[in-house]
């Protein structure tokens, strides 16, 4: 990781990108033998804000989660590999995308298990929201990713007036 | 709470409607002194299920979690009071909605703290989604809330392909 | 919840009611496959303390606990729902009755599973024991929990010389 | 502690006597900086349980609690001992006294802050209760307790009908 | 326990000897039905910490840990004994020796699972090391553990040149 | 990672390697404000095991740790990076490396706070030890590693009559 501030042309994924493994133990899992759905939340909440604290080198909070699916459920026992990565940023603001692997023991390959879009804040000292630098996308898969998380923010504000609050 | 197997006509919301009462304690917190955003999400995920479960009268699973937004942050020490509706019932699933405030001590005035739409199947004992009956809404909020869950399900339905996935 | 301060003829126990719902996961639950004592005691403590604050509308402390009784266990994966009520107050403190139901997936009947009266301390800004309203009941039943939480405050008091402290 | 079965003649208090150590940490503690109410409890069921298991030799369940009494708040990062004692057996079922110090970290003097008294059923292998041997008192003040334990018996089982359940 | 300061000449290992009794519920426990090894490793910090706090009549903090073994796995639902004994003081630290015994329910024999040594560091009220009284051993064999315990700090001294740190 | 089975001619360390990231949160901090040491310790021996499970690619159990050393506190807010090696394998256990690193939010500069060494033995599917495949070094580090690691076996071994258990 780089020990310089915040670069003035924007901070590349690679960066910020965060890894985290844990382990299934009984009291992540529910009755059902797999893993409790809110304790997946916890650790991609935990994952999200790590890579966001790279990215804007501040304290950050969560502002909101979209798009959270469990896709296959992950075994007691099992290893569970999350990876967090900081799609694009906007003022004082940044979409952070999470996901949670399963591990095979026997052969390591690993499963897409859960995903889900974060935004979280960025905070200065005296914990008002401070701007953060850009991202700057090295790669074209980055860049790809960076215009869909523009896409999902303007869709997002778009259709704040249409849907009820909870 | 009705004694009754799942009618014919459809369940009306007030017989799925979940309260849940927490104080933040040291251990729900993050080192700003206020909730830890993972715990509010642990939280949700039990309101919501017991909400789902309480509708579909069988275990139900999370399968994805929308519109998470922090409104307002919750201090270590408060009372946080998490309500959870089943909006809308499809083949299998449900839409479920939470909220959580916080209350004031000295005047038990509620304010909205965070919000989510939860969307849960339901399991038959070999662990296989299973049907479940219907919403029948009673009041005319109910029936607005319940076209609004069909919205955003056709939105997100919708959008699948434009989204990258993380 | 009513947005006023402490009324002079006293508050209504529907005022404070509180209610707690909770699934039993495997991080609650003991190697027999039911809810471990020692985590329904924390809810009880949690729900009875909330109730405490809603009649009080100050901070609680938790003085004592009495009665405590296991009626039936708790199973694993099953929803537990907590009651508490403010039975009646004294000068600086408050009986507070909780129940936990465990509720049928099925047909959603509830069994009453562990119950316990509990007093707790209002206190100040200072940590200092401070007055509270008295319970305004208002039905027979609510009069009659009344006198019993006096008759009972009686014979603690009564019993104590006679009584070896642990 | 003897490797012999249960003795026919009772079994003295010294056998099934328990100390516990806990330092209270930030997840133990309440916002208010010291002790949470609901841990004291759930560190009490355990060693009242150690202590029933070691008397019965075989499983059990907590029945009831009763007198549970904050007398002395307990501080965070303060050491907290507990002792728990059977003090009388019935014929399927166990008393058991438990008290919380605290430890001056500087003197080593202790201050009783939290005590109980709580009754233990035996289980055999098929989870029936089953029957316990008598407590062998080897002391005057065993002795004295022993019947204390017997008075709170009856007592609890005369005031069952004056008194309302929660 | 003793309420004098720190004596002169030395205190004897009694007056510092920690026991924690704790029931493995499925919280502390991993996927195959014994205890979670990251749990024994928190209980064995905590007593041996006490044991240390009692020695220097100070904070503490742990320094290092040699010589965790697990001998044999403590299974679900198994009274877990722990025991720490400081061994030997040096200038501003101690040795603490550990153990964990497992408890045979229908017997009460205890089997040795696992040991440790610890170093804790005496902290004064400005967070800085601080002297430590000596232990004065009162039996031959508490003579014989603290020259032990002076030969590991030789040859943990001795190779720390030769080993390759983590 | 690799999807095949277990190399002929060994396994490279890359190939289990583990990198593990968590926030100090309150409830996993000691009354100091900083992180309280069995918590770090849970963290080591999940980051671990997970190490040993990607080289045996079968369940593994924890039977020792050694040189647990805490050279810096980390304090409550900051991010903690684990990362997990495993340095060389016997026959049916494996020796693993784990450092702790906390990282600067301004900078992103890691500093090393704890390092420790554990061995962990692989289980067949009946439990049993079953064997291991050999580490295969990449780098000139790596076989260095590998070398120290079995002097500090040897050391182990040649040390055992010598110390004292606890």
């Amino acid at each position: 990781m780089s020990d310089t501030a915040a670069p003035p042309k924007g901070r590349p994924p690679r960066e910020s990108r965060v890894e985290m493994t844990e382990i299934v133990l009984p009291s992540d899992s529910n009755a059902l033998g797999t893993i409790f759905g809110g304790r997946v939340m916890q650790w991609i909440d935990i994952a999200g804000a790590v890579a966001a604290r790279r990215h804007a080198r501040t304290a950050v909070v969560t502002a909101s989660m979209d798009e959270l699916h469990f896709h296959v459920p992950i075994r007691l026992g099992a290893v569970a590999v999350l990876e967090a990565r900081v799609l694009a940023a906007f003022r004082t603001s940044m979409e952070v995308a999470v996901t949670v692997h399963s591990e095979e023991l026997k052969t390591g390959v690993r499963t897409l298990c859960t995903s889900a879009f974060l935004t979280f804040v960025a905070l200065d000292e005296n914990g008002r929201p401070c701007e953060v630098p850009p991202v700057a996308p090295e790669t074209e898969e980055e860049r790809l990713r960076m215009g869909q998380a523009r896409q999902r923010r303007e869709l997002r504000l778009a259709h704040k007036a249409l849907r009820g609050l909870p």
